[in-house]
């Protein structure tokens, strides 16, 4: 029976990864289907999306209001993906961190172009309704340290000893304050 | 025993999860390797692709003719890349559907360009051999709904419940009447 | 209990394959972080990495001064992007190759643009610390056969019977022996 229970452990650890790279795959393809709903239900209530130089997102109704809002309309008219690579999860019991980059293609007269290449960290929490991305960090990689930051691994760990997600305490704030902010871009759409 | 059970219940959800994965990582090397036949198998015998804009596909010869035919050898010659995202997957049972990005870009005198950036439904059957693809629908992200749909969960149910593949009997032609339409592409190689 | 031991054979495959999938999602986030000996330890200690036009590095030494280098800083300090798509993985035992394309992006005053699109062979062996990478042969996408070569599968056999890890013998050279050797790249940054 110990041996079961080793397995069932193993599998876990399996399942929680694929869950974890599932979450983060269905964002590219809800965000440009222009799902804000499906997009928001991606994170925790009270989960955020700092998406660097456009946008800070607190709440699951700021965040859908990232994919309602006319920017992202904007590009959803033009034509858009949002392309994600592989993320490297590091998992630490019902927390994990995902790091990995996004590339956000945009259609313009002349054929596509790249619009905005970037770093990502993912912070989950495992819920009653399963992992939900409790903060992503976005950050785009212009030579800046903060987003090569993003991706660094600290000491690379692997045993989840030194995995710290932020306090989420100060994100607990009741829906109806969920905010966003838009900054102007730097990009010209 | 029933816990055993339970377990090999989990464990063989994730090995259809990564065959699926498997499957559709291997189309892009394969595609840029040239491998016509290759390719070809990663379909089921009445698999359907429908090339957005491009062509349709009907059986494994019709769509090893895309590999092999003039478009695609065109871009092999030049240097091409078939870039996959992730892929969302939605399992129920022998039948799943995947959805994720895909980016061809393309070698000319000035260096690589992004060529095309789709949208892509991936339905796929567990047969005797396997997970195969019956149906893949692609079309260019250009700011139209129909590449939209594509990427989109419907209600997003996730118990497979509201899983729809659509009906294989018409697909069930015989081999030789595997057929490829070409469509003249809109943009210029 | 021979169930048991089913069980666990396929749970370790499935582990097998996350590991490897993990150490590969990790290359693109530590490069582009600098993280030069994160990516150094990706790599056994006597293996190699072919940066197609670019390099010959040998030994983990070697590895780090890529990331290092001149070539790599310079990218960084414009902001790139080492993107990777999905692997497709032929697993024997305690050897693997995985197949998959990657791309840098790199910023210049005009934004982003693709600055290298390359085919990936990537041979895995499984050492007393886990997985890592005994060779790497990239190659640029340029028509030329080199790079489709690596992202073909030969005779596509599944079982793994036809798994040809190239000898490392050779490479076994003591540590400080590590070298690399660096060409004029063909791409003007």
């Amino acid at each position: 029976m110990e041996r079961v229970q080793a397995l069932a452990t193993r599998l876990r650890a399996l399942e929680d990864k694929d869950a974890i790279r599932e979450l983060i795959a269905r964002y590219g393809p809800m965000a440009d289907s222009g799902d804000a709903s499906g997009v928001a239900d991606l994170w925790s209530e009270s989960g955020t999306y700092s998406v660097g130089g456009v946008a800070e997102a607190k709440g699951q109704a700021a965040i859908a209001m990232l994919i309602d809002g006319e920017m992202h309309q904007n590009l959803l008219a033009k034509g858009c993906a949002h392309l994600l690579g592989p993320v490297a999860i590091v998992l630490d019991g019902d927390a994990a961190i995902a790091r990995g980059h996004s590339v956000v293609f945009c259609r313009d007269e002349s054929g596509y172009r790249v619009w905005r290449v970037s770093a990502n960290r993912w912070e989950l929490i495992r819920t009653p309704d399963g992992w939900r991305v409790s903060r992503r960090v976005n950050a785009p990689l212009d030579g800046s340290g903060e987003a090569r930051q993003l991706l660094g691994f600290g000491d690379r760990s692997d045993n989840g000893q030194t995995l710290k997600v932020e306090s989420h305490e100060e994100l607990n704030a009741p829906k109806s304050r969920a905010t966003v902010s838009l900054r102007v871009d730097r990009h010209r759409l």
